[in-house]
């Protein structure tokens, strides 16, 4: 019988089984550490999987990610370094990273905080929100996520640019690539959101240069990864007020260190790493899609190119 | 010289005074209580007209109103009642409500809140949400405004529900209608948002009855107007655990009185009655169109069928 491992310190196990077990009734579902036999384990469905684990797997044929990106693998040295890793592209996913990044946008558009600051004082003060159409949201990253979230805030009105390392075509949206297309963008950007996968050519990359191209008051959303936010900076473009103000779900460590400045910073908002959360429901179903495919000899989607990291 | 009298206690006057020149530089106009002699008045462009303004105004041909609603110029009983009034029907009212209630929803459907209160204690803990393809928006009032708040929604994925008096058909949207409707449609909403126009059949539509058919946790999004909410219904509702959360805009007597219940409700949010807060920039242009209409003895656009009080 064909065996499936799932791994993840973070996910709901139950949720997860269940969906999987009613997706692929033909295979056994196990749960890790209760591994069994390693020898029998053909397939692995991980996040952060523990240095080694996989590679304790000798008849593994496929890595799933439990994640759109799968830097939480490639952190493991001693992964087996030919096997095909599959991203979680569930449609879903996408639907809920945009959910949040149109939360996030709207919170700073619609002055939603100094509303709940007013509300806590008893205090009745409209403010005169900026006009929509005439407001940029930049989008640093815009494949699947980043046209759905694009798609999203065109819907709403808004003057949407998007910015890719190399050239793409959106409908509806103003794209920009490479080094000089970034300063292009930043420069009318008003909230910035950041879906990018994350790389080496992408860590880093919300750091001192960039935030200062950005106008004053322009906002920072960052629903990639933490390692695309170099820390203080940011702390020091929201402290120096040049930024309005940052809307973050993922961090350097996660979960987030107590005492961290972010916990408690008047102008930063957090949510813990849950912007793009798999929803075992919808996500079991395109698993299974994909192990059928293996199964059957034919190519699986979404494999990950390891040339370009994503 | 044709005259536009602008009256409101609560709009930014030098930004409508700037969009009104600009859009009609062949129209004088004046700003109450400066109307210099009251017989040279044309139009009216107003927000809570005080008792007697406007019959103060002798050769007034057109009431333009403030607002998508008229109520505040209903109340004025000596208005003169053969003059046709005007509502305001600019696309971007409609793009700003929206983008409220987008957010309104999102609020409570991405546990925003609970997250701000982890914020707030240094506490990482997720949330599952629940699965936005199986969860109900309901929309009370499927006009205009309605209609464009649930393409949002339902660009997002939710499953979107409609209620209106009379049979309507919206693409992609589950609609109801009349008393037997209302109920269908509460059954099964999560969230329940009310853009309906304030009339004798609506005042008081979100009271005891309709709060008790919404399933439990269900959450009120009110940016029609106050008087379409019972307020001590809706507060023992949300005291009584029944309701999940209400984010209100719009109240019974606004400014909202200090010391009301809601100021300090842990369950409610409150904005000043911004929701759909009318940008000079944008209304101006629907104000000129109209007012160019009736010099020309062409029909104007979105008069109010006082029948119907909408």
């Amino acid at each position: 019988m064909t065996v499936l491992l799932f791994h993840s310190p973070d996910d709901p196990v139950e949720l997860w089984v269940g969906a999987l077990r009613e997706n692929l009734p033909d295979v056994e579902i196990r749960v890790s550490p209760e591994t069994g036999d390693p020898a029998e384990v053909d397939y692995a469905l991980v996040w952060k999987p523990p240095t080694g684990m996989l590679a304790g797997l000798p008849n593994l044929k496929a890595i799933f990610s439990l994640a759109a990106g799968i830097d939480h693998i490639l952190a493991d040295a001693e992964r087996p370094a030919d096997l095909p890793i599959v991203r979680m592209a569930d449609p879903y996913l996408r639907a809920m990273m945009t959910e949040y990044a149109v939360y996030a946008v709207l919170h700073y558009h619609r002055d939603m905080g100094d509303y709940r600051i007013d509300q806590a004082n008893e205090v009745w003060d409209r403010r005169w929100p900026l006009y929509t159409p005439e407001t940029v949201v930049g989008i640093l990253g815009i494949g699947a996520i980043g046209a759905d979230c694009a798609a999203a805030f065109r819907a709403l009105g808004f003057d949407v640019h998007g910015w890719s390392r190399t050239p793409k075509r959106l409908d509806g949206v103003t794209c920009h690539h490479g080094p000089d297309g970034l300063g292009e963008m930043l420069r009318q950007t008003r909230y910035l959101v950041c879906v990018l996968p994350l790389t080496e050519a992408t860590h880093g990359i919300i750091g001192k240069e960039t935030l200062a191209q950005l106008p004053a008051g322009a906002i920072v959303v960052n629903i990639g990864r933490g390692g695309h936010v170099v820390d203080d900076d940011l702390l020091a473009a929201l402290d120096g007020g040049h930024l309005g103000g940052a809307f973050l779900d993922v961090f350097n460590d996660e979960p987030l260190p107590g005492g961290h400045p972010y916990w408690r910073h008047p102008k930063v908002m957090i949510t813990p790493h849950v912007a793009g959360e798999l929803v075992p429901r919808s996500c079991a179903k395109a698993v299974a899609a994909n192990l059928r495919r293996h199964l059957a000899g034919e190519p699986m989607q979404n494999v990950v190119d390891l040339g370009r990291g994503y």
